[in-house]
């Protein structure tokens, strides 16, 4: 059952989906450290719509570092539609829509694609943390680069420092 | 005139978000009975820019229904930029960015667009729900999937239950 | 040293955020004047990450309006992950995700990316405005829209009325 809404649990909405878009920024902006805060020690992943399953913090984090670590790796994860329930004063449910794009340089290929996030989220010391987080995937597909003649990445926020070489 | 902003407005600002939210995720996970109880019945609705009018919430449903019901419709429809003014305690307007793609294997194309809604909200015993929807295309585009060589999918909420098969 | 949040500061994110989405709105539909009000005269920005810098509204519009201004380009700029703190009772700072595509028609070219803002906020007179807006990049792409054998724009604001001609 959900807490009935009105102006205070707004606040703590406000504060899920704030610790929500923290964890997107980190993830694309690969800030591992500030990652991992945003975490209970023994929060529960599944990523890849179940095919990679975590118990963890410390082995999500490495997880996603590991995959999305090098400076080719150039993402996008971008959350919408988010409702959110609270079942406890401390305690949450999410369901929110992924849209995501990884554009991987070193392997010259495209990932795309779109997923449903189930998440929960606990209020630990007056902040909430990500107690477990997985989607499943609407659609995925990759392609290679090569493929479409003339694609050329024009900033990298690592390569050009965010910069636009365009034109 | 819209009512003025306050915390009590805020409330049901948020109660309207999530109806919206509701009807997209009921589009793109093909939930047709949830997706008619967000509509008033006499609802209208205007699609693709004005190509598409119905006047009845079970026309409306019906239309989407055939139109991506089969399991090689992989849709994604996210909105942001909600700009919601309640006009009465029980009356609401609502503007919407619309960005979508869908990817139908069953022809081995992708359609692609973005669009702005317009919408109106009524509240009925104590529930919003959507009196009007519509929407008009920035810009919408189409190619045939078979133009980028390699393209592939690798996952579908339907024929891998959601699972990532990439790598 | 962000304000503690509760149900008042709520209304000020929810109207700074509806500032950011008016923004977005009179850019993807050129609407230039609506546009200028809301920033502060003596506003900053720096676009491209940091490739174009201007200190000056009107500047600003002038620059957007040159570069966006013509019916061929067709624009979804999206914004979403707000991140939006008060610093005292009339300032702001806010960052937020973006995604971004322009289809050129013109140069038959669409350049996709990705990027945060660093948004800073005044509120005059009771009203939000922008007083700096800039992002840098994640990534940016460009492709001549002629290597997609078979792409075709189907609706655009400008030549179809937003009206889609698919199929």
């Amino acid at each position: 059952m959900a807490l009935p809404l009105d102006a205070a649990l707004l606040v703590e909405l406000e504060r899920i989906k704030r610790l929500k878009y923290a964890y997107l920024r980190c993830l694309d902006q690969k800030l591992w450290a500030e990652l991992r805060a945003l975490f209970v020690d023994d929060a529960t992943a599944s990523y890849g719509g179940g095919r990679y399953e975590h118990d963890d913090a410390d082995a999500i984090v490495d997880f996603i570092s590991d995959a999305m670590g090098d400076p080719g790796v150039h993402s996008s994860h971008r959350v919408t539609h988010p409702e959110i329930d609270l079942t406890s004063p401390t305690e949450a449910t999410g369901t929110w829509a992924l849209d995501d794009t990884v554009i991987d340089t070193r392997f010259d290929v495209t990932v795309r694609g779109a997923a449903f996030y189930e998440d929960r989220y606990v209020k630990v010391d007056d902040r909430w943390l990500i107690a477990h987080t997985g989607y499943k995937r609407t659609y995925e597909e990759v392609f290679p680069r090569t493929s479409i003649e003339g694609l050329v990445l024009t900033a990298s926020w690592w390569s050009t420092r965010g910069r636009s070489e365009l034109g």
